[in-house]
């Protein structure tokens, strides 16, 4: 476990594959018994990965299929890994060999060819390209589908693509039904066309853009989280940074709480039709690092995709000399609307891990008949 | 580890101690034999924890002195584990039986109270104090000790109270030499001012006041971090939201990277002096969960303390009815002073962890004669 | 977790301390809320350490006294990390000085000083010194009060010293309450009378004997274990074998079972008052790494004591030249007696583990009034 | 890591597939970057597995073809995770269903069945199976080919069938030469037909033999193993002991050693050809769970197969009432040949995994041109 491809300590995913080879793969270890599973809840959550307007994607569009290998049988979950491939179908390598010594601006190709000595599978970046979020949403899929026998619903959306930001405010209800109906996943479908347009001007411009993502969780009940250290926040936070792009992550108020008093800030209790509640969420649902009762509420900063078509300095590390290079191939001008299945899935996995860790998921649902 | 009272998987931290308990405590298990370690290196940095001037702390004011129990022998670490504790003396437990059933607003008591069965330690947030970080100062000291000798220096300072923010850029020198010399160890003095009086202010208004403290790291190699998971920013992230007020954290550009094109917020490689460095660094040290060579920068945003004078609605949990409650007892209108050394401590034991694991350190420091 | 000083997943002890430092400790994280606990429980194990009679121990006899640091509350275990530690009073450090570069035969002084590039404190053994495993006592203790929550009893007991064997078969009953009656913590009051000769002649000869201690554990319900690598055998086996002193291990038939054919070995499975038992348990409690429902019987192989009055040959490290030494200071002619409670320990303390982790014991015990 | 199915913390294999499901697999994370590794290299070892007389398998003969899915780039490891499968061609379940009501003895289908709620695959064991053991042969020969980078061998052998022994000492030299030859893997041919006619016998007898496999490991450094509980003894017994069957551990004298007086069992150090070894190896090359430089030497316990032709006493589990049942299907009378190299690959993965803790085998193998 001290190499860093698992995540989860109850229920456990390790990520393998790489960008250009066979197969992306998850292994899920620890998702209890019992739980209603086909390859075809798999498939539904690796379509949403791939936006159906072809104007905004420019990158590699596969059709994605998984294969289930192990952990199921007669259509549940036994208890024991759960494994999962999608084959690499539409990898081109050919672009890879010629810019092997020039490392891409704001990829991992540098430091990853320190790391490894050289070693490292560079083509299409390899472990560190976006292909592999696949696994993520593999194993999303099933953390969704466990977290939903317990009411437990995860729903991201994109906040804000370049300078362009939702500011209505939509009900849970509302981003359930409509975070996916447009191509950037925005559910406000007005905005959304205008995310959709800055999208293809940064294209048409060879340049690319970020965005914002939001993700509550509704439904989680209250004391989940291990502090000190495994705290419900530490642990979202962690998974959401270890996704490709993701510079910054905040819960509830966030950045804005450090300018306000604790007086706006802190969110009073109060009893609603018996149950105790806060009456605002400035602390995006975690006190403690431990859930509150509240949703779940968690944003993430997304940084332009780092390839682009416009002429860039780079050195060469076989001459260690000044040079400059253009990244060609297929490149997402944004990589946030294939994001925001990836945050969902990371956070339904924490919040699955930390379900079951604190018990209120336990290790087989009494589902059998 | 499944409780998570334990981080880092090679330099391994485990906390323990209440508030109002006999002490706290801290177990670092994997620290490299041969590093050169006393009481007084620990002391030193224990000693950063309480700023000097009264005004702007009114909460518990100890002279907290560590004993150090197991793992340095004729002044060097031996690699066994290095135990330490800090007597708790000025515990006032007096204030808390009153409201046992009236849970703080923003404070962890209510999902502690539901985690634990009733069971926890409530007597000043028992695990869930700043109290606690005393912990994580007290391992960062082994663990600032240890990258000194590599050369790596961690720097945490206040960038932000409320909305008083520091705009003046300093130079890592200028920072290592000021950050602690105000008490509200904002390294622009001027700045530090008027901080200091935004905090005096909110303490007589009864409220409290948040900010943001930002930390660097120098001189850490590329090639440093786990991917996928265990991403160097990931890992940062985690620890860093476990503190206690933390509500955000960013690296480099962080959230204004999701407004930036690729073009402007791509970091372009060059060589300098021989050596590969980026023009820019608004990947804040890390590319792909890997440090990249250049400065780690990463800022948290701490929320207002949630301890206020005013009086706050809550609800009676005993009788499930509402009501009101006034916080009593000692409390800093503004944790951001005290958090610093607890950011840079934090930092300091995930660089030494990751330094570890990267082979970068080795297990033994070859210093013995 | 790297460095091994931490054991248990759920249940997880954190050990620290040496021989001649000044205390050994423990940190248990993960024990549920809700156990009663008090220094009282812990001292009674402890004490169990030390047999009444001085004749067969010729070690360091401290009446170690306990110290709960954290974690225990209104009587109460809270659910946060329970620390204690014991003093270290009778450390005589004189006698290593001299020693420091002669290895002392079947002792870890040679590897250890490899490892560790010489910095480990070589004092009475250091980390590696049968010391240590006071703080597994303690552990112990909080465990065998939390498995006898759920009726779960361990018992240790001698059954073998050098040649001499308890050939009697005693009930639990009675190996319950006669184990620790004879200083040699044989329940057969006949047999502890020849063993205990047996030690004080090869006291008296300046040599050494080891034995066999046997451990069950009764009444662990069936399924717990967490195959494949997690195996209940698997788990009390690395425990065990940690101890130090230990060289083998075995479950039911154990070694016996190579040479018996299927149809002895197998143990039938038959209705026994509505339960399901088995008509013999050569499997001793486990199958496929899972408790069967069965009595868990172990027994484990401990060497004669490394340290001899007796010269021996052994090399200077510092000359790299052949030479001899007597291992002077205060031994004990057998460690079996005193290993007894330190099985019963580990054995308690990988059971709770596994039952929390296989959901059988909850995190929070239902017990608050 | 809390779901069992991984082992090792720097070079971690995680497990997944059923004996009836569609393949078994193994990924391996943290194999160091730029070890030599092909296909074949894993199918050379996979081959091993399968004895080639048929007289003493009835068993499934599978011809098992390994697929290598990540990891591996240019003919070289590359850091990333190894991914790779073996697909189960012969499984035939129709014997299953009829005696999914029926526990076998000495199988875990009782207590699989309690664990996992009944949902776990119980066709041919599911993960219980022997077959599972494909996933541990395919991640050990990774592991022989990194420690043969290092000039560690690892040797397993048959030391005894049922009552038949090996008495002859052969040298290691004889014992990698011709521990292959005989189908029951036993390097001293002539007892291996006498242990060949002994598993017929039983064979013909409807019954099962087991027996005891030694394993020796040459040229591991010393000074590796993580005490306290991660001691190098510890961590071997474990994995071992999650090898099915396996019902005891032993090092070096193991259980004799607890017969022997301290001056018969302690190893006097010695200076040969300026190196310092040990007169005697008693410890098994550990001592205080750390290696002592010398031959590491481990014997297993091997219960006889479980599965035998005799009619048995069972209880039906929906009925809770006595029955019999006789074990159909294709069963080894002897699973020892079989389980040789499964232990030899066992000893290599923690071996592997201890030495990269240890810092003796560093992260990238320096051997890129």
């Amino acid at each position: 476990m001290l190499a860093g491809n698992s995540i989860g300590k109850e229920f456990t995913v390790t990520s393998f594959g790489e960008s250009h080879g066979k197969c992306v793969g998850v292994v899920i270890d620890g998702c209890p018994a019992g739980v209603p599973l086909s390859e075809k809840d798999i498939q539904t959550e690796l379509d949403r990965r791939i936006p159906p307007q072809p104007k905004i994607v420019s990158g590699r569009i596969e059709k994605d299929i998984v294969k289930l290998l192990s952990g199921v049988f007669n259509g549940f979950t036994t208890g024991a890994p759960i494994s999962m491939t999608v084959e690499n179908k539409e990898a081109d390598s050919s672009d890879y060999e010629a810019i092997k010594d020039l490392p891409r601006p704001a990829h991992a190709d540098y430091p990853a060819r320190i790391k490894y000595g050289g070693f490292n599978d560079y083509r299409g970046g390899g472990r560190f390209s976006g292909r592999v979020t696949v696994a993520l949403i593999m194993a999303g899929a099933v953390a969704k589908k466990l977290l939903s026998t317990f009411n437990v619903d995860v729903l991201a959306y994109t906040k804000a693509i370049g300078k362009v930001k939702m500011d209505k405010s939509l009900s849970p209800e509302e981003i359930r039904k409509l975070r996916y109906k447009a191509a950037v996943r925005c559910p406000d479908l007005t905005c959304a066309e205008a995310m959709e347009k800055a999208i293809v001007n940064a294209r048409k411009e060879g340049d690319s853009l970020g965005g914002i993502i939001e993700c509550i969780a509704l439904n989680v009940p209250a004391g989940v989280g291990e502090p000190l250290f495994d705290a419900l926040d530490a642990d979202i936070a962690k998974m959401l940074l270890a996704v490709p792009a993701v510079k910054g992550v905040e819960f509830g108020a966030g950045f804005a709480a450090a300018e306000l008093k604790g007086s706006e800030n802190n969110d009073a209790y109060l009893m609603k039709n018996g149950k105790i509640v806060t009456r605002t969420n400035n602390a995006g649902g975690i006190l403690g690092g431990l859930s509150s009762g509240m949703p779940i509420i968690v944003r993430v900063a997304v940084k332009p995709t780092s390839s682009i078509a416009k002429e860039q300095r780079t050195v060469n590390l076989a001459k260690m000399k000044d040079t400059t290079m253009k990244v060609t191939g297929r490149h997402d001008p944004c990589v946030v609307p294939k994001a925001v299945p990836v945050v969902e899935s990371a956070v339904a996995i924490i919040l699955a891990d930390h379900m079951i860790r604190a018990g209120v998921i336990p290790k087989v649902l009494k589902e059998r008949k």
